[in-house]
């Protein structure tokens, strides 16, 4: 294996020593700019010489969209998976490259078998099929189908319990009848409006981007006959993990007894029954551990710290204080925020805020740094000179290509454009369209709540973009809970501010969620040289799929597991009672909350911030150790059972690395997607064996005795 | 690595592609005999040229039987785990070499590095304590612990249930009075009687010897640097898969509640809740996972198989017949003879005694024929030359040695000797107290029947070395099953016949099996060219503490749980029940057995002659492929569930060879070692949990919904 060479080379790009974006990258891929040459960036050295890519006509095929169907249906599946479980889910665009890839290439080679002359597949193909496929998964997040939407619902009302401001009144179920439209309705804001600064965020900024950076050498470096090789064997290790976490995963189901029960693998008391009680426990969800074994180090180490933090201490000292802070009835297994849940989440809210905030702060500085230095230079209006180039180099974040490569790629990239219009009117349609519909599915919703929305939406949408291309995290959704609390506050318990809020979450998730994971396609685009008009048609044809396909998927387990939103099934929908919390906070005021916790939400915001800025003080050598405040706070509300499976994945990984460095270097993450995807797709029977009413046969038990 | 590069090359030696028996060696060490050069025969080229190994006395060190006398405890505390559990027990000479060289070179290295001198490691002083450890622990076997010892006691008295001959009065329980003394008497019969002929078997028949002398290969390799390297990595890997199935033991006993509830891992539905009713589960129990890993593929191949035959066809068609071919009153679950228990046991009988004769049989024409072109040769009494050295080639049996090798070894194996009375001598001894005390201990037994048990024995030693020298398989057990049956029919109820079966077969057993399992060992010491003298010293030396340890380690178990022999619990005793039944039927006659269980028994007496017979009459690409009468049979009354287990580490061992084949060749013996240790010291920490009265606190139990 040529791989194994490079295993001692030490990677001198740091941003993307991140192994979380460059997931699918061995260190051969991971090299400095220096070391890159035509052949990596550009999919052969013939193509980078002379001949463009096909004109954008050739670059959108049927067979391409066909692909992309399957993938869309498959990760609409695996993100639903995950948000109305526990609501953390994986980034799935590098497997999404791949496994297009390998539909295609599979198909060709079939044909080709068989006698027929196939068109080659290019890399620009390669990356529609991408393109198309995360636009359509990503409206499973922006649609909220784990988040708002299941707030709104009668389990999320029961389970949030005697909470003030969570009355029966505001309760709205999911029913197609307002999910279909209300997806059609903001499925596309994201794409529209972006799309007028693509060139602004991918090229004039030179923002490192990445995760799609990641994707863009991955999809080039598939076209090219060694990452080919490497990709096949890639390929057969995650088809072996697939399936064999796809066999476990059903093995589970056996012993998983009748829904509701307490039974199977789920409830097993790995640290013991008092442990199980913290929820401190292993609960064999691969899922968790292929996604732990997929991220860096820091996030796994950072969810242990917040488990030990918070299920490890606070929380057993805060239950020890029931009857006194807050009132005895609201047990340690009670969801209202006016006992202990309260403080769970709230805790772990303030600890996102801090981070947001300090991040928000951070951005908007560089962003304004930044700007400075392209007027400087003058880069902004006409292509750059080398002389330019060279000294943009100075103050540019990161950069990981060459002059020549630079303007090959701006000349593909600018070529075959859109109508300077399209962005504005496209966004200006569905606002108007939105003002006038949304109010008529939700008549809680007053027209000008949405009108509001649509203005404040772009600017925040424009820095989500910008804090997401420098730090890999998409941040929407801390933007969609700071709306919720906002017009949950403002229309009031009179106005149903819980309905009002979790709409209006829907509709911000819509602009800023999908908006930043398309303008991450775009920089994928960019580095493999596929025309603007493509991916804005394929995000176009993506987002239609992803209407349809997000809600089927939606129904498909909604109406197999009617347990679903409640805590402890296979569905518990985690965010469900929070948002809906969050809203009740919103609409009856802080003082809900129970004694003490405004004062530790204090502390943990400003431990939050102290966090971010102890990382950007500290030399990188100390600063890599920092933990992530988001990941610290993930596990607050979630258990310690997420953090659990995580670390097992890290620790795995780790002793993988230890013993076989070349070998981990190039399977790991294959490994981990055969463990997201094959515990993931078990969605599917499981959902089938529930709607004929096959029950596990098997109840598997724990005792104390 | 340097063994990764032999793998592709086929080892020309057909007897040691037997994997069990080279289990420690790697394809570069099972050339065939040309390519053997001195280096792998001989310690060092050196040593080959002029110095020849150490006086004996230097043979036999203090830190040798200090290393010697922690081998036997640790290799009589897994025999004991086996033998009281399942009754099935991997050899573990392999292992005993490769330790016994850790514990010195380890001690060594560590005088070494204080400063001190210290006298180098030979190969003959590590022999010396392969003996040593080999003789104690053979003891476990040879004393009956798991077999003819708790045949006689209370709990196979219960377990047997109501069947005709099974008295109340035939109950002796093994009290420290009665087995100490048993064992002094008993525990050398073995060293005395074959030491005087083990020139002829060792020498002069030129047998192949599988194990011992891929034993004695390795322990010469041990000794010089590529070995020794591969030796500590072998080891490194052997102490990780210990640690680790050692926490998973302890992992397995927090589930598994008090004991007799039917609580744990041991009753994991694997396969369903009606799979596990006829035994198709898979237990968890790592240490025949290794023991299927050690063996050839054809031993956990014939096992399945027979669990097909047994548990999977037959004994749910006869279970279905209860009621008319036996009394209703005897269940699926009785351990009486008269019901479906019986057929289980006497076809299995009847499949093990066809395979044995045959064996026997072949075994005494091909030693008719051997002898014959000895004297023909007239080898016996002078050294051969080297002429005569070719000759015999065309002839001998297997042949793994040069003509330059055979006189060096010769030489050594010669001088110093043992006067020649030393072997008859000790044997009368030992006969004459036995007749006397046996009869004090055991007042049931007469002193005649220990006699004539005296006189029989020795000619089926002899056998029994044969066999095993040519057939890797010691069939010991067997014959003492026959002593049983005899003895007891020939004494009667009246007699107690079930007492004086099981004791004869006691005596039978440390007759036959001990002899050959140290006749094995002076193969190893002839191939390390160890002194007779020192090997015979450090066998008695070996069964004086396997006189200690052994029951030591059973009064371990046996105090520390007090279910022990009770079906389904932590220690079954699988033979206790068998051989009791065994010498019931001997007493009150072959009519006790259920309908057709006689014609049964003769079909499957048949079968194992038939393929016995069709082994050795197919061309071997065919014979590799038929099943081991032996392998079949063991499962009719174990249970389906040790298949299982053992056909899991086999195809384990498969998928790796497939994957891996370098790595695999190097450690598939380490991680089974460590899979074998790992669960079996287990036991220690278990059985004093238990004697402390620590209950495990969680029971995990499984219920059908």
């Amino acid at each position: 294996m040529d791989t194994s060479k490079d295993t001692s080379r030490q990677s001198t790009s740091s941003l993307l020593s991140d192994r979380s974006t460059v997931s699918m990258l061995t260190e051969a891929d991971k090299r400095s700019p220096e070391e890159l040459g035509d052949s990596d960036l550009l999919s052969t050295p013939e193509e980078a010489a002379e001949a463009g890519p096909p004109p954008w006509t050739e670059q959108i095929t049927i067979r391409a969209i066909v692909a992309a169907a399957v993938l869309v249906f498959l990760l609409c599946l695996l993100s639903q998976r995950t948000s109305l479980g526990a609501g953390v889910t994986p980034a799935l665009s590098v497997p999404a490259g791949l496994l297009g890839f390998f539909f295609i290439k599979t198909y060709t080679l079939l044909l080709q078998r068989i006698g027929m002359v196939t068109k080659p597949f290019t890399p620009q193909e390669n990356t529609v099929i991408q393109t198309c496929a995360v636009a359509g998964a990503a409206l499973v997040i922006s649609g909220g189908f784990g988040y708002s939407l299941l707030a709104m619902d009668r389990t999320s009302f029961e389970v949030l319990g005697p909470t003030r401001g969570n009355t029966l009144t505001d309760v709205v179920q999911p029913t197609a009848g307002k999910v279909f439209p209300l997806m059609l309705l903001t499925g596309f804001l994201g794409i529209f409006f972006l799309v007028n600064i693509r060139r602004m965020l991918i090229i004039d900024f030179r923002l490192p981007w990445p995760s799609s950076t990641a994707t863009g050498i991955l999809i080039n470096s598939f076209h090219n006959a060694a990452g080919e090789a490497k990709a096949w064997k890639q390929m057969r290790c995650l088809l072996e993990w697939f399936t064999a976490t796809f066999l476990f995963s059903f093995f589970k189901w056996f012993f998983s007894g009748r829904n509701g029960a307490s039974c199977g693998f789920g409830k097993f008391p790995f640290f013991g029954e008092k442990a199980l009680k913290w929820q401190w426990q292993f609960d064999f969800q691969l899922i968790y551990v292929g996604s732990g074994m997929i991220c860096p180090y820091l996030v796994p180490a950072s969810m242990m710290l917040g488990a030990i933090m918070s299920w490890g201490i606070m929380w057993p000292i805060i239950d020890s204080k029931r009857g006194e802070w807050y009132p005895a009835e609201y047990t340690s297994t009670s969801y209202s925020f006016q006992g202990l849940y309260g403080y769970k989440v709230f805790l772990a809210i303030a600890l996102i805020l801090g981070d947001a905030l300090y991040n928000l702060v951070k951005v908007m500085y560089k962003y304004a740094v930044r700007l400075n230095e392209i007027y400087r230079l003058g880069l902004r209006e006409k292509e750059m000179t080398e002389e330019q180039f060279d000294e943009d180099q100075k103050y540019t974040l990161q950069l990981r290509e060459t002059y020549r490569e630079r303007l090959l790629r701006t000349r593909y990239f600018k070529q075959e454009g859109l109508p300077w219009y399209t962005g504005i009117c496209g966004y200006i349609f569905f606002a108007i369209l939105g003002c006038a519909c949304i109010p008529q599915l939700y008549p809680q919703v007053k027209w000008y709540y949405v009108l509001i929305c649509y203005f404040v939406a772009p600017p925040l949408s424009i820095a989500n973009a910008f804090s997401t291309a420098l730090t890999d995290q998409n941040f929407a959704s801390t933007y969609g809970k700071l709306a919720i609390f906002l017009f949950a506050a403002w229309s009031g318990s009179a106005g149903n501010g819980i309905i009002v809020g979790n709409v209006i979450c829907n509709v911000v998730m819509a602009c800023i969620h999908s908006g930043t994971e398309l303008m991450q396609d775009f920089r994928t685009g960019y580095l493999t040289r596929t025309s603007s008009r493509a991916m804005f048609l394929s995000q176009i044809i993506g987002a239609l799929m992803g209407c349809v396909m997000a809600p089927a998927t939606f129904y498909l387990i909604y109406n197999a597991f009617p347990d679903i939103g409640t805590p402890g099934s296979a569905f518990p929908v985690t965010y469900g009672p929070i948002y809906r919390g969050i809203a009740a906070v919103g609409v009856s005021g802080l003082s809900t909350l129970p004694k003490y916790c405004l004062w530790m939400c204090l502390a943990w915001f400003l431990v939050g911030i102290g966090l971010d800025i102890l990382r950007d003080l500290l030399p990188k050598r100390y600063a890599q150790f920092v933990p992530i405040p988001m990941a610290v706070a993930v596990p607050f509300y979630l258990g310690a059972w997420l953090s659990v499976d995580f670390c097992i994945g890290a620790v795995a990984r780790f002793l993988w690395s230890l013993k076989m460095p070349a070998s981990e270097e190039l399977y790991m993450p294959a490994v981990a997607t055969g463990l997201i995807a094959g515990d993931g797709l078990w969605t599917i029977p499981a959902a089938i064996l529930a709607i004929a009413g096959v029950h596990p046969p098997i109840c598997m038990s724990f005792a104390a005795v």
